[in-house]
């Protein structure tokens, strides 16, 4: 086991990281920027390297690195954001002899590039949303195309943005007006009207599945979270179980994101992510190659710490947990908690914090780079705190997170807690009828 | 279900209470001291009455009972220590119409009359700690008593006090020489050689038994809590499961714990002490008719809300989990943080709180009346937080411990945090090899 582990990031991930080392009798290294020296996770952390102004810091590789090798710590936790997706930064560690807790670097390319990561999907045999392979020139074409990929179906300009070029088609009947429409304003609008066509997901559910690879071949999942609560493609509350998931569509899921992590040799942990439509048909979206924002509704409803896991997982122990050993317990659910202004189109609301208490008791977990007297930065993510609840049972947690929102007590900046309550005040919400147009649907911004 | 409960308490216990109504959609009523004012538990309960001065209030039935008929609750709910024992409390509330959330006042008097308790455990067939039933003045009658209860025994005078006219003997061979040094002492002492013989547990434990008990004869166990780490008879730190149960002595201890509870026709969540000898003998000590403050441990262990439990029940509801479902998860410990100088003798440490920085993180529970200000009173009982933590196993829940009591930040007072760190830092306590001896025995203070 590694004897000190450098921490490539701030925050509330980086106070994460630092705890589960510490209980690991690991020593840690914090970084920080010159904005972040008071940071909770500078205090926390055993040793701490200023690695430079506010945006040129936590993604400076080099400074990383020498920081890395000047404290003799063997390996780096990237967290997310920053350099935890960086292939580079992954290969330069390797170089460097120091271990990074996440996949190779290749892997990470491999992923990251979103073409790349769906033809691989499709070789490995998990589903992608259906689409036209080749550009759709003509009518006989647009056809058989759609035909092919079952109604209803997008039409999108290739060199498409901004929603122009685009169609959704629901049936034959309208399918060549629709096409030939759309080529005319896409060559209006780009010069270009070279067209795609792929399914249309009806009203979907961002599902993801969590799962674990040592480099012994072991992969499992841990199942699922719903993130479909999303305020412009930003996940805003998370929750496990997906309310609408039964056994047999999860163990599908998770089948589906073993054999994706398995087909590229994935190594440590990592989620799939996907679509989920009306119909529980599932498409492949694209891979994290990371630990996630939102781990711990996966750590309550199945008791494993993620970020141990990752660890043990990196310093190249075999994984001790088998498939069948997962077990799912009650519910939880996540709130961000983002220092932002809803009545000001979410604008970041930095500053102090004059008045802080925080939610606590049975079943409630607040992870944040909040004290009191803190001075939030302008400079970094608006997310502030993560509050994760857990209860018996969906309808437990959301009592749960309701009573701890209520408790929860910042003065002196403006958050986003009363745009949650609405959220988990909500009928639909409550009935765990939504998708990714939730948020867009039904609350009045 | 109540739509309204009054809480007959303060500090940590009341918050837990109001927590646990607030997610049961129940609106709670607080009570409070004059210098309670500002406490936590009254900013987080619907409604507060005061009723009255530090000295003759929490415990003042009549202005409590009055508290509640003027506010509407429909339910008290006792908490521990003050009226959460006082049989006429419990009386008084029946009177009133008012359900006290408890067991019968009847019960509360049975079993807090410590002999007549033993008595009823007798004849209810659960193990009590053998003793001679009447007093022994003779040679002959000291040997036979001693051989019927076992060696070691200890030989007590009726009248004694301060460890006057006691004496261990582990044989025969020894035991006429002891009991007549004893006879003299004793009359020396106190004018009276009235003898009386018990069974002397060597290094016993003190390990619980958790119930729950509704109107219907429902009662199941919830397993043991460990509590043998006592300064001067006061639990310091108490942890479940008990490091040295073996599955068959848990049951066996269960069913014991169950049977008190079923003669006795106990209901409401109660605890049943035990004291456990180093041979595996166990012998009913007495018996909490209230919740307690080690009550997060289990709660921990089995997933299972004991105060959720405790409202339930006493609505009349039937108890919704069976024995069979009970099943335990894991290692919890609880460290008993109390504003108090182990320097000066552990003496009560109140004052102003400067600085606070409360632990968090996967597996951390803190139930505490602090908030950043505030001002502990000299006026009531020491103990300022609890902290709880929960890992997969017992050394995983020992490092959780450690790193959460190395987060705790508390300036402007005194606190035993380092006396806490000196326990789960012994070797004895690492090994789980200890009784309730163990902080005389091994800390030097």
């Amino acid at each position: 086991m590694f004897k000190k582990i450098l921490v490539a990031n701030r925050g509330e991930i980086a106070i994460r990281i630092i705890r589960a080392c510490r209980e690991m009798g690991i020593e840690t290294v914090a970084i920080y920027s010159t904005i972040d020296k008071d940071a909770l996770h500078v205090q926390m952390a055993d040793e701490s390297v200023c690695v430079g102004p506010p945006n040129d810091s936590y993604t400076n590789i080099t400074r990383i690195i020498s920081a890395t090798v000047l404290t003799g710590a063997e390996a780096i936790h990237p967290g997310f954001g920053f350099l935890s997706e960086n292939s580079r930064f992954a290969q330069m560690c390797q170089e460097c002899n120091i271990t990074f807790i996440g996949p190779d670097g290749e892997i990470i390319d491999k992923m990251g590039n979103k073409s790349n990561a769906r033809k691989l999907m499709m070789e490995a045999g998990v589903p992608v949303i259906p689409g036209s392979k080749e550009p759709v020139f003509d009518d006989e074409k647009a056809v058989s195309t759609a035909k092919n990929i079952g109604y209803p179906v997008m039409i999108k300009a290739s060199a498409g943005g901004g929603g122009r070029g685009i169609r959704i088609v629901r049936s034959e009947s309208e399918l060549l007006d629709a096409f030939n429409m759309a080529k005319k304003e896409a060559k209006a609008a780009f010069g270009d009207d070279t067209m795609y066509m792929e399914k249309f997901l009806e009203k979907p559910r961002h599902v993801e599945i969590q799962i674990l690879a040592d480099h012994y071949g072991n992969t499992i999942h841990l199942g699922e979270r719903d993130c479909s609560i999303q305020r412009r493609n930003q996940k805003v509350l998370e929750e496990g179980p997906c309310p609408i998931l039964n056994e047999e569509l999860r163990e599908k899921m998770g089948d589906a994101a073993i054999k994706a992590a398995r087909y590229v040799g994935y190594k440590n942990a990592g989620t799939i992510e996907f679509l989920l439509d009306s119909y529980n048909n599932f498409y492949f979206m694209e891979m994290n190659t990371r630990i996630q924002v939102e781990h711990p509704v996966t750590e309550f409803i199945t008791g494993i710490d993620l970020i141990k896991e990752q660890i043990k997982i990196a310093s190249g122990q075999k994984l001790n947990i088998k498939q069948k050993d997962v077990k799912f317990s009650g519910h939880a659910i996540e709130c961000r908690i983002n220092a932002e202004d809803p009545k000001r189109n979410f604008m970041p609301s930095p500053g102090k914090v004059d008045v802080l208490f925080i939610p606590g008791g049975l079943g409630v977990r607040v992870d944040t780079l909040l004290y009191d007297g803190y001075i939030i930065p302008p400079s970094y993510d608006s997310m502030i705190a993560k509050l994760i609840v857990h209860g018996k049972d969906r309808s437990e947690a959301i009592n749960k997170m309701r009573r701890a929102l209520g408790e929860f007590l910042l003065d002196g900046i403006s958050t986003n807690i009363d745009f949650q309550f609405s959220i988990i005040n909500n009928d639909k919400f409550l009935q765990g009828d939504y998708d990714t147009g939730f948020v867009s649907e039904n609350l009045n911004l």
